[in-house]
């Protein structure tokens, strides 16, 4: 059950009709989930700005960092030329060489682009060793370039799946968690994928408390909107989304390199002093995607790739 | 009373024994508070990071800006040099220019700064035009020097004092607050600006469902603490402290200017992986704070420079 | 005379008809010169955008920083907002406080602003304690007042004028400088304040083996244009204006402070792509621009606060 | 010849023994040199800060991004935390994504580093696709993983080798260029990877008027050095190395990715304000390692996957 049939209502803005970042029209996911054996639990998100050629019809994009412990690849050209290139995979930290390269197949593969020769492939990644035997090398990149090939439109799979197989928050069994929100006549998605320790709070309220344990977390937020927003009003927007980690409780700690990027589908001009309602629904969309992952997860058998041994997390239970 | 004597208790550390900044050795606050007729409810506030000469006795520093839409003076030289030069004061947004000469003319009057020729002046501001008539140049410069000439240690005044006099925050009465934590043999401090919009939570819990008319609010936090942090680490800190703004329900509006500064009164160094309970500390004591500052507020009668009319802002009640 | 009177050529596009920075239409320039007794070198020179009301018809800008060792007033706003709601004034290091109360008290005269409770004053400076009393509080509020009103359009005086009356570079007697250059079909105009250190070279050739004293030198770079750049690309294009100061022999040292803002009077945009052309104009007019500065100048006698002492500053002789 | 030996020196400061990075103690460079049938004109150039594990002793590092238009893996990181972790390799845009893996296995196969599941790997790349079948996934991961296995000390090859094996400058052949100074007691060197476009100044004078097609260029600057800077002062030593970048004649075009990462092999701090003749001596091994890149290159045959059509790009003769 996702939060709201729990009866947990975050925020003050309504959702869209799937409660999901595909609200957004043209964003679609697609997961590579890797469970296999005693050691494997890993997998690849892909999000889809939209059907076309990502490479020619490029999305205005704004990232922001707060706190850069992390391998994001294509952060600095994000920034450089507010825009995207590419979709964007999340997966494991170890596998974010392999997931530029299955961007940079993906985009080669594509007839249009028979003269491509720069790309700049956007990954987020977060640590799943605490479940995952990590240095195994999976996905590997042809399973990241199937979560590519085969996103869709429709409900997201949340909790464990793709690249929130084997994340932890809170100490508890974490994963892929999506929200949206209707702001104004627009619609803004958010999809988390949630790593991260702190001490969880549920709308406000402490529940758990949980390890502290979380040298290698970290939290990547991928916001979609067709508001029309600037690349600098895009970065400001991920900005605020941060609000909605600090109010589910993470505690912000050196390990947990901590990732928003923003892309949205218009290329229209929208004055700086009409965003506060947008700014603000971010926040309660990406608290409530949090909790849709940790209320997807169920506990979960696996390898802990630090401690060289088996390790069992336990889900959230209300 | 203060959050605490309502039994209300944030976060997990221990306050220091003021639970204030000044738990932080020798840091000194000083309020210059201007109540008078009708339209004139500002001050100032000086933060003085030790009692000697700050120019040439430079504590590290770092700055983090959550929205730069505020006219914090002496923000790049911070950011490149990681250091003060002056001590730091907070008045409203139109009182920046003056508040600058106050530090410089301040500077200046030491007697081993005779040959002084450059000057970086920190100064944080909001506004607090929905209460005060900002555009009639109050404080003054000697307004704001007699802030810096009676600053004193121990117990600080909270609510509308100071540079807090005229602010609001939630559509309540906000102000001046302080909190501070002990964190493994060190001490931590914040004091707040307070006066932003939002929907209050009080450790958690929605309370009111306040105004979200907060064009020109802002926040400034300053951070003192005696751990060992290098510049790139102060900065690190300073932006934890969102967390905490977050947390207390702030909506992170286009029009609220939101800036951390923390500083140290140490010069060794504490290794990355070692800086999280710090991180931690500062997001509960930031909260504290802000909290505080809206609990000493009064209700408070003025001038709505923006709407050139009366105005009156209430208090919060527990 | 300037550099072209010379014979000197800088770059391949060609200068605007005054090859100023008022060759960019509705842009003003006003000069407050001060040189009084054996200590007064000093003034204030203003920019403006245009001739309306800056706070209501504001010009979308970007601002960039090589070196943050200055005191540059407004620095986040106009990051954060992409905008200047004000002119920008340029003055000595200790004037700031004062320049921006002088922007505020101008805006708030303008009849339309009787409601404005909110004014990021836009500031630049640079040090020129070795030539002005700069300890001595001048220019006033009153003398930056006359600078914004008596802004004109036209040709622009150069060298000891203005911010410049009382700066150095290369050891040599410094002050303000502009150029321009049209590129294809968009004007783009550049002014300095100089005031740094290093080896000067004229149009590439080293010519002076000049002093490296230079702990408080500076260069404020402003850079108008009416090409039709987002506030992203204007930052970018602020950032190129550095390769100037590099081309003409900046050492760069930790004590200059080096600020570029470039703001444009339209509101369309122009791709990422097209921006090639207007990046390297603005390098050589940047180039130029510092070099006609120091032909302008003459031999100048004041006084060293920093030594206290009399000081004779040689002007250029090519 | 390098350009010492045609008589070209270029600034005042004396260079080191090998005029080369490698003077600085403990750095290692390594290259693999493509160059196969009509089409293979790349490779990859591993520095190595020292023969240790870098994974457990890590340098001290910052990066500056002048233009963010590339996809250099591990920014955030190294900005965030201030240290490497790995090796720097440098390699074609295309190859990012393996180069990134070839780090990780690098580190995984460590003996010391059996519980390791985080790694940031650092990855510079510039565009050889005018001379290279940049799209034919050369160099692969073993090939990078050859460069820092066989990374040595003492002169480094310069010209058409390692990562700089397809690469362009001022439409001339450019590549790999080394220069080093020795300032006040401490070894500084830079190593570049030259692929950028503008107009040639040979130590002031210009040369060439050169191919302004450049849409895909870059430069990675990586300086190495044994002075005690902190990661603040590294990443200001960084940016003033574009100043070389500028005054060699970039034109800093929109295409054009420059990114400088600089590290030391000392631990202990200098104060901000001796860092100035670091900052100078900077620039000018900047400007010579890219003559030098110039003038060790040959004239090469390749081929142009932007045009699908073999191209032919001649050195530069002095």
């Amino acid at each position: 059950m996702r939060a709201r049939e729990h009866g947990i209502k975050i925020g003050r803005f309504a959702p869209g009709p799937l409660n999901a970042i595909t609200d957004v029209a043209g964003v679609k996911i697609g997961h590579v989930t890797l469970i296999e054996g005693e050691r494997t639990r890993t997998g690849a998100t892909a999000i889809l700005p939209h059907s076309d050629n990502v490479f020619t019809n490029r999305p205005r994009a704004g990232l922001s960092v707060l706190n850069g412990f992390g391998k994001f690849a294509g952060a600095t050209q994000v920034q450089e030329l507010g825009e995207l290139e590419t979709p964007i995979l999340l997966t494991n930290t170890l596998a974010t060489g392999r997931a530029v390269e299955a961007l940079v197949q993906h985009t080669l593969a594509h007839p249009e682009n028979k003269l491509v020769t720069s790309i700049n492939a956007v990954v987020g990644e977060t640590n799943d060793g605490r479940l995952n035997d990590i240095r195994a090398a999976r996905p590997t990149i042809e399973e990241m370039r199937l979560a590519l090939s085969t996103a869709s439109k429709g409900p997201v799979a949340e909790g464990a799946v793709g690249a929130g197989t084997g994340t932890i928050s809170f100490g508890l069994k974490g994963g892929i968690g999506t929200a949206s929100r209707l702001v104004e006549g627009h619609s803004l998605g958010v999809l988390v994928q949630s790593n991260f320790g702190g001490t969880l709070r549920v709308n406000g309220q402490e529940l758990h408390e949980t390890s502290k344990a979380d040298a290698d977390g970290s939290i990547v937020i991928v916001i979609a909107t067709d508001a029309p927003l600037c690349a600098r009003n895009l970065t400001r927007l991920a900005t605020r989304s941060f609000a909605g980690l600090a109010r589910i409780g993470s505690s912000l700690s050196n390990g947990s390199g901590d990732y928003a990027l923003a892309f949205t589908s218009t290329s229209a001009d929208m004055p700086n002093d009409q965003c506060s309602p947008l700014f603000e629904a971010v926040i309660e969309a990406t608290e409530e995607a949090i909790l849709n992952a940790l209320l997807a997860a169920r506990d979960m058998q696996g390898y802990d790739a630090l401690r060289d041994r088996p390790n069992l997390i336990r889900s959230l239970k209300l």
